[in-house]
């Protein structure tokens, strides 16, 4: 398999002297999830990009990736999808950020409440954690109660109550956090019991996706236990779908197991990587979200609700969960074949749509940098500790030009000891 | 004057049957700073807007207005700027939201550290209130304190600290705000000393920019004391120019007061409109900046970055805060001279380039509701309470135009009793 013409170079000069003008203008060189260092991501791993088309991405040395990130989740139909930029380019031409909202603002909301089982209502912001803040909000509003409560480790944004990292936020902004174990009832009626009375909402992700280790399907019988326990207490089950949004069912995530939460929130893959982001709830809550205080300078702005209408509405007509399962499966089922024989046995945690690698006998990552490095060197663009996701864009013939590159990838691992 | 072609029509059709649809699928039918009703704007007053071009937007129903308010702040340079368009149709087409961050991301943190005084540095994300907030977190991070000081009203942005309607925020959420009177250099000096030892920021707007009451310049000593009490009490100053910047001076907004702050909080103009946010400072909190937690799925995506540069570069190439200047002064000189000959006495509050229209003996809004409703009737867009935005577009011809308007205004209102 010849890559020459992918120009995959070990040597990364554009990349090394925009890293190296990036120290000095940005702190610490680089912010959020792509701050890669020698402890985040192997070094081979380009941190800065030039453009995408598909599943497709090229880094600023010209080196080209069939891309397992999909921009951590908002790519859903494919970089630069015709139909999702024609909608772009259409609005673009007549306006964005005007005085007031567009009509788009109100198609957008009838289209989520018509494709979301139990949304009656919606409200736009920019970011995930914008989304799932305000739910936290309007459950305290309408409640009058403080507390929410969370599983441990799961991320559901950056505000004051959510970031892993604790630098900078002091102990009364997350005074009123009380977790529980993902999957656990037990735990989760604990603390729903021991803040009786005060418990406003439950914030939830629809599978346990923390990074690092192997993510894990909801229990069916968690997810009733939720739904049943937060109808006792009064609280709001508030589905934190910012990152499964769009990828496991259009209509919502748990809405096979019979279960609906009160609120949820979407952004990611919401408008193909235009930035929006949704919340969406009951009729219940109706009043409480029209009375807490949301706003936005480009809440309003009506390109990115036009590339949403033409997200979803592809998505639904594509039955996209269907297409990128298909695609998933074909990928966890090779890559796991390969590993297997490569003596490395792997696994791909999670639903498909969006799996996390983990390793045998890896608790130090090991494996897994040195197999995404040798993978990267390839042109397959994987993550060793977060969960990948794959896109509509992933069509059988670009899943088997790539695990024809992992195959690759192994051959040359076999010869280590890792 | 013949309005006729512009459809100006006091029946919205299209204004209403979207609302209508609206109120079924958002909570009370909008959120944010559009929410009209007949308690916040004149009956007149569009809600849905369709397009924009130069300084003129269109409602739904084709109406066409001369915008003073810009998109609320957001639109510096005109609607559809050329320049700006095309440097975003040339990043579109190669990418927006990919799997790491541009080039753009740093040659935009380099022209904003070039262009503002003291930044040393910047980071980006969406909305203002990610840069206020991330703001007064790396000053934590820095100084191990919690409290920071706002004035007493001043808005910041719309997290859980900031709100000025505390529906579904809990008490815990603002225990570290310590409030003291804008322009009072006394109640700062006593906000500090109260709580000497656990200040880590002082936040303040560039002018007192307060809904529905007048603007007021920032006094000079004010200004230098806030900067000199910041650094005897070891806090940081954090400047929120998230409404003024790029109207008042690009290189800073006190610059030339010789007041300089530790950290600057931009948004809205930055990008003409795409949505875009940053924070930027001073080396001596480098540091903390870069081990705070701050992340958004869209915080790397490159056409608001693109859109960024191209906005500031012509903003600085124009001195954008000069023409807007002269704009406004020729706005407000020609709308108080109206206002006084219809014995209506008007002032236009605050800097030109933004200013607030405050009627003499109209505590209640009516005379400000008036003249805003028949101006709108005249094609110009106006607000009651809150500042309104000049922008570059707003040419002599464009300010002149819509002063013949205002005069019609002020001839229907002058047989009415107000």
């Amino acid at each position: 398999m010849t890559v020459a013409s992918e120009r995959h170079t070990e040597l990364r000069h554009q990349d090394a002297d925009i890293r190296a003008r990036a120290s000095r203008v940005i702190p610490g060189g680089m912010y959020g999830h792509m701050l890669a260092n020698e402890h985040t991501l192997p070094p081979s791993y380009p941190q800065f990009y030039d453009r995408g088309e598909g599943a497709l991405t090229w880094d600023v040395d010209g080196n080209r990736y069939i891309d397992f990130m999909c921009a951590f989740g908002p790519m859903l139909l494919g970089y630069r999808n015709p139909r999702v930029d024609a909608a772009v380019a259409a609005q673009l031409a007549i306006g964005d950020t005007l005085t007031g909202p567009s009509p788009r603002m109100v198609e957008f909301a009838e289209l989520l409440t018509a494709t979301i089982a139990h949304a009656d209502w919606a409200m736009f912001a920019k970011n995930g954690t914008d989304a799932t803040s305000a739910g936290v909000r309007i459950a305290r509003a309408a409640t009058g109660r403080s507390k929410f409560l969370k599983a441990a480790v799961a991320y559901h944004g950056a505000n004051d109550w959510f970031t892993p990292r604790a630098a900078g936020v002091t102990a009364e902004d997350r005074a009123n956090i009380v977790e529980f174990e993902y999957n656990d009832v037990a735990s989760l009626e604990a603390a729903l019991t021991e803040h009786a009375g005060d418990v406003a909402a439950i914030i939830v992700t629809p599978f346990r996706h923390d990074s690092f280790v192997a993510q894990e399907a909801v229990d069916p019988e968690f997810a009733r236990a939720a739904r049943r326990l937060a109808t006792a207490h009064g609280a709001a089950l508030l589905l934190d779908e910012v990152r499964t949004g769009f990828r496991l069912d259009v209509s919502g995530a748990w809405e096979s197991l019979g279960v609906r939460p009160d609120l949820t929130a979407f952004s990611k893959a919401l408008a193909n990587g235009h930035p929006i982001s949704a919340l969406v709830g009951v009729d219940a809550l109706r009043a409480a979200a029209s009375e807490v205080y949301v706003t936005g300078s480009f809440w309003y702005s009506a390109v990115p609700m036009a590339a949403g209408i033409a997200t979803v509405t592809e998505a639904v007509a594509q039955d996209a969960p269907r297409v990128i399962r298909d695609a998933g499966l074909r990928f966890k089922t090779g890559l796991e074949a390969q590993a297997r024989a490569a003596g490395m046995p792997l696994e791909l945690t999670g639903p498909v749509q969006m799996p996390l690698m983990i390793f045998a006998d890896d608790v130090h990552k090991k494996r897994a940098f040195a197999f995404t490095d040798a993978a990267i060197r390839r042109g397959v663009l994987l993550h060793p500790w977060h969960n990948m996701f794959l896109s509509t864009a992933h069509t059988p013939e670009v899943v088997d030009d790539a695990l024809a590159r992992t195959q690759d990838a192994f051959d040359e691992l076999a010869s280590l000891d890792l």
